[in-house]
């Protein structure tokens, strides 16, 4: 294992990587470092080639010492396929889906969970807590049960109704709460103090991230080790966002791939849009946003993510932007969508290309632009 | 391509492939046949090993001759993962799953669908219609939609909720049926007769079957060009027990596996197992079952299935054999699978659990024994 440390970016100390650990005393993230040279001699693109299909062909850039601690559902090297036909339609002729839904659980949380769940039971945690807005519970429930953990996941009620079953089925303690995503983490704070439980909550532990991290790496594999122009990114908690930069920037650093980057948006729902607030008032920072209405696109309902700073952060370093979408465009485009390439994306996966859209149309996306939507799960799990 | 002619197991006569075909003269399902010393020189095990994680890497043993109709999502190359904690509790510790829930859709029909659709683009087909349990329909709407032709289905006012919204979400045409697959088949000839439709119903044209027949390629090549002992299968229509046959066969002729076959194991409802009771009663055909009660397991529920004299003769060719299991063994070995693997199998899937328990119960399993389980699709399709 090449993983050396934990880094505060916030505060620049560094922490121990070998024990179980949540934020940097100063209150913001850790973020998992390797040994990249060390990574470039062990390996390169040729080597990876033939490797299996899933996210552990990244091992050297993944946090897990011993493989026998991998908790694996056969996760990660989900398509990347070309939309043509939708892309016509909304100027971006070279639109690329890619689609994590066909991920074990149905979406994109398989990642953080497979890697999270690995690295928490190889230093030693017994049980895991975290709330969730419904997929990123049914994940680690499922791999929870997988690598032998306990789990306690905290739900809105109003989550997808198929992610209570997954979280029931693989024998985690489930709460529902008649709120949102923070008063879920609240009571769950009550319930789990002083039990010992391991917080898993988005970014309170470092390693789902770099599960995460996996779809840069392979959106940059799947097109030759070349980065696309723009990558369209449903921010919720804003973890992948934040993993794709990351790892895009290990790669630039392993000399990869080329020095130019992806401009990264962060999409979100015009009655819960704290990042896009921020980022238009050009904040390093965002605000809690203080009046949260559902939408369609749950998964992406986070009034105040932990990790604003480093999503603000990753948009202006990359050039990026932030769109805030309302449901009735979203629906109109998934059916859109689905009636042109086929395939009913997830609610935020639709957002994203409504905002793709709109981005087009301001011209801020050029029409020869190649441009990576991900669809963070599948359409299924949302049968309303 | 190296397809050459379709050829009917039933009469031996052949028919050309080159035109959209549906049965036999004879009413028997024709069978997709190939140039297999071609295929050998055109391709080996080790030149496989870089190509893309889909099912498209097999493109020399399937009937596509222009990579542009290719109808694409990604499909294929599905995880096959050791499931040890249950197979200890069932006794069978060597048992692996194969996870055919990570494909666009949700489930294993996407094989048939991708190639199928491909294949009738190519031969200039511009409209399809079938009848279906759900998940093919689902499918076949979905790549329909993504080829630019108009799709047909019927199905069951009972399949699955969730794909009946994919069907419409794909823009075909959709009829609801008061019954069983059998009746949405009859409503559909009466609809579409004389339209020019092409009736892609199980098995009434061949090229479904070379789509799923990559479930058998696919195994054997993730085992490193070998085979398991037992395949359990759950057996509706048995194209998917039909096609991993044909595929191990082309593979033995190719001498990329050994001789030994494993045994074929198909699975059915206790309410409607017209297989099983042709297979106990050493029936080379099997009567439609009289009186089908439903069951969870809703894609196995095929009363009079078209494809009995091959699934037959595929279990007798390998020395396998037929198990109907109830739906409270089913259910409470998928709940016993998830708590001690995570996963939500669907219950077709967890019908094979039930299976492989029972066989190896009766000894017919040995302890030792590699067994693979085909779970056909998402459990996230099944939320009732």
């Amino acid at each position: 294992m090449h993983l050396t440390h934990l880094e505060c970016p916030r505060c620049g100390t560094t922490q121990d990587a070998d024990r179980l650990q949540n934020l940097c005393p100063c209150g913001s993230p850790l973020l998992a470092r390797y040994d990249l040279a060390a990574v470039g001699r062990a390996v390169d693109p040729p080597r990876l080639a033939g490797r299996a299909p899933d996210l552990w062909r990244y091992q050297e850039l993944l946090p897990v010492a011993d493989p026998a601690h991998r908790t694996s559902l056969g996760e990660g090297f989900t398509p990347l396929f070309p939309a043509p036909r939708f892309g016509a339609r909304i100027g971006v002729p070279r639109l690329l889906v890619k689609d994590e839904g066909l991920l074990p659980t149905g979406s994109f949380k398989a990642r953080g969970a497979a890697v999270g769940v690995s690295r928490a039971a190889e230093l030693g945690a017994r049980s895991v807590a975290m709330p969730t807005n419904g997929n990123a519970g049914a994940a680690w429930a499922t791999y929870a049960a997988r690598a032998g953990l306990r789990a306690t996941i905290a739900m809105p009620a109003a989550a997808p109704a198929i992610t209570r079953q997954e979280v029931r089925a693989a024998g985690a303690e489930l709460y529902l709460v008649d709120g949102l995503i923070g008063d879920a983490g609240r009571l769950l704070a009550e319930r789990t103090a002083g039990t010992g439980t391991f917080d898993v909550s988005t970014l309170k532990e470092p390693y789902r991230l770099e599960g995460k991290k996996t779809m840069g790496y392979e959106v940059a594999e799947q097109l030759g080790w070349r980065v696309p122009d723009v990558i369209v990114y449903p921010t919720g908690g804003g973890v992948g966002l934040i993993g794709i930069h990351k790892a895009l920037g290990e790669l630039r650093t392993l000399g990869w791939i080329e020095a130019r980057q992806p401009r990264l948006v962060a999409v979100q729902a015009t009655g819960c849009a704290p990042v896009v607030r921020a980022f238009q008032a050009g904040a390093r920072r965002a605000e809690p946003w203080p009046d949260p209405t559902g939408s369609v696109a749950f998964g992406i309902t986070v009034p105040a993510p932990l990790g604003d700073e480093l999503i603000l952060a990753a948009l202006s370093a990359t050039g990026g932007t932030a769109v805030a979408v309302s449901d009735p465009d979203l629906l109109a485009d998934r059916q859109e969508f689905a009636r042109s390439e086929g395939l009913l994306l997830c609610p935020e996966g639709a957002a994203c290309l409504t905002a793709a859209r709109r981005l087009r149309e301001t011209g801020w996306i050029d029409g020869d632009e190649q441009v990576v939507v991900i669809n963070t799960g599948a359409g299924l799990k949302y049968p309303e």
